[in-house]
């Protein structure tokens, strides 16, 4: 096949330039596919800074990939050419670790990162284990989905992996990328959902969304308003927050969910989780069959992210934007 | 009623003297237990030296109390007179909070222990609603069953809160008064059980006690040997630890549950709870349900906890030698 016509950060911080590269011969078990379309995420501006110190360069971001199969192994299972597909954040999971054989591919120690040594979804293709290219279901939009595959599964799964009811009172901390879509699963889920944000001038869009209550999170007798009131609270701010207030929202046996990667430590009281028996916990993206679940959910629910488009050629451009907070909420490019 | 006698702390810090007083009358729903046994917890020395601050002096310490039914209000349900029954840490809660009728009483806000602002059980009577006197089944040894209704349960409830599976492999750090319970739950639980002690001398004694391994909790080469191989680690120390060694030795999907009230707060990295969807808990004791639940499991599998018995004329002593660090493993003071 010809060479992969890509764009790639040729070093930590640089602009993205046109790249080139041989994917070289197709694996038994691997698709290629036809990027259609490519969210950005946070988390590509991340890799393309190398703040995580594991960056190969040059690097291809983009890991919330729309497209179709138009090449598969002899080994491929349940895909078949011309078939829609989404690949997140992996493109590739060891298949025999407990995490794998159990269905937790996500949490597989060997998992391959679709940007970290991998050329990702910025690309006119992209190479992926079948197994991690997910079937888009009839009924959800291709131009918008991308972002539901990193982002959106990110707050998803933990609905799903921490036994989230519809009878729960449900609180999304940080109303961006993730907060939005969060707030739309949490408003189908069921739940009373309340938005907390440091931007007031939010309020309005996120009850929009889905919040039945917005509360500034940086207000902290707004926050006492909410003492007690919450079964579960999921923070997708990467920033230090209030988090003595924060666990004081939370109702007997109450949660906290973790989704954003905050780096400085947590600083957690044992008597918060002790009175009360609650609980704080983390996941990261998903694995393949709740991914495909939550296209399901997206499709009944008719449920999209918010989404800016970008053409591939502006993708400086476009992470300009997210990086300087203007994205409302999601961008997207466009092949 | 004649007048109480009791042992008391007249001030912070203060040794016990004898104590007399009048209960007054008996509340329709309330029963008089005769105390035959009472057991030494460390919230005993907290309360008696106000630690937390809330104490109503004179107190009458004591909140693992066995005794007999000599009085029952005419509402009392379920207990009949001369019954041996348990009361731990609550003597009362409100009943119609969410947290009560859902049967969780022990997360009722208004729950009343029995050592602040209620006379507990150095005494040769203390008084309890019905619905916290426990019935003592068969088989159990009242005169070891004391340290099971407070020190007990809070390492117990956890194991069917957090929904400990036999199949799991468990930790227990701080082989002390409720440690060495939770090695003896976790043996008979079915699961693979690892002690972390600071105390390399007690490595035979935990294994006798049930644990399969143990290593040393001051350690970290010794705590790293141990990386990702525990589903549930159940800290019962109320010192700071080496939180993110501790966190490592969770596998995915891995579960830190805080039973000891460590002062400091614990910083928690969220990546550690990110990658490998792990959890951090906290509890405090048990509902009634559940320290039913822990009598019928300790009479099933023999299970007792290791204790010193002392007078209750020299309660002083008893105080003194726990507060050194001496009890191997809990005290009971006799009647």
């Amino acid at each position: 096949m010809s060479l992969v016509q890509a764009w790639a950060a040729p070093a930590a911080g640089k602009p993205l330039q046109p790249f080139e590269y041989d994917a070289g011969p197709l694996g038994s078990e691997q698709v290629d596919i036809q990027v259609e379309h490519c969210g950005i995420c946070h988390s590509d501006l991340s890799v393309i800074n190398n703040d995580w110190f594991n960056t190969v360069y040059p690097v291809v971001p983009g890991h919330e990939i729309v497209g179709k199969v138009i090449a598969k192994g002899d080994a491929v299972r349940g895909l078949s050419l011309g078939q829609r597909v989404g690949i997140g954040w992996n493109v590739e999971s060891c298949l025999s670790c407990r995490s794998c054989v159990a269905g937790h591919q996500h949490l597989c120690a060997k998992a391959q990162a679709t940007i970290l040594g991998h050329h990702g979804g910025f690309a006119n293709r992209v190479r992926s284990h079948w197994g991690w290219a997910i079937p888009i279901p009839e009924g959800v939009a291709p131009a918008s989905v991308g972002p539901l595959l990193c982002g959106g599964i990110t707050v998803f799964a933990p609905l799903v992996e921490m036994h989230v009811s519809p009878t729960h009172r449900a609180g999304v901390v940080g109303i961006g990328g993730l907060g939005h879509m969060a707030l739309k699963f949490l408003r189908a889920w069921g739940c009373e959902v309340t938005a907390f944000t440091s931007t007031p001038a939010k309020f309005a869009e996120a009850k929009q969304m889905g919040a039945h209550n917005a509360i500034s999170s940086k207000d902290s007798k707004a926050l006492a308003t909410a003492k007690g009131t919450l079964d579960f609270l999921i923070v997708t701010v990467n920033v230090p927050m209030d988090w003595d207030a924060l666990m004081q929202t939370l109702r007997p046996e109450g949660r906290l969910h973790i989704s954003g990667a905050v780096l400085e430590p947590i600083p957690i009281k044992s008597l918060d989780l002790i009175i009360g028996q609650r609980q704080v916990s983390g996941s990261p993206t998903g694995s393949p069959e709740v991914i495909a679940t939550m296209l399901d959910y997206v499709a009944r629910h008719q449920i999209a992210p918010q989404v800016e488009h970008f053409p591939l050629a502006k993708v400086n451009e476009a992470l300009a934007h997210l990086r300087d907070g203007k994205a409302r909420y999601r961008v997207v490019l466009d092949m």
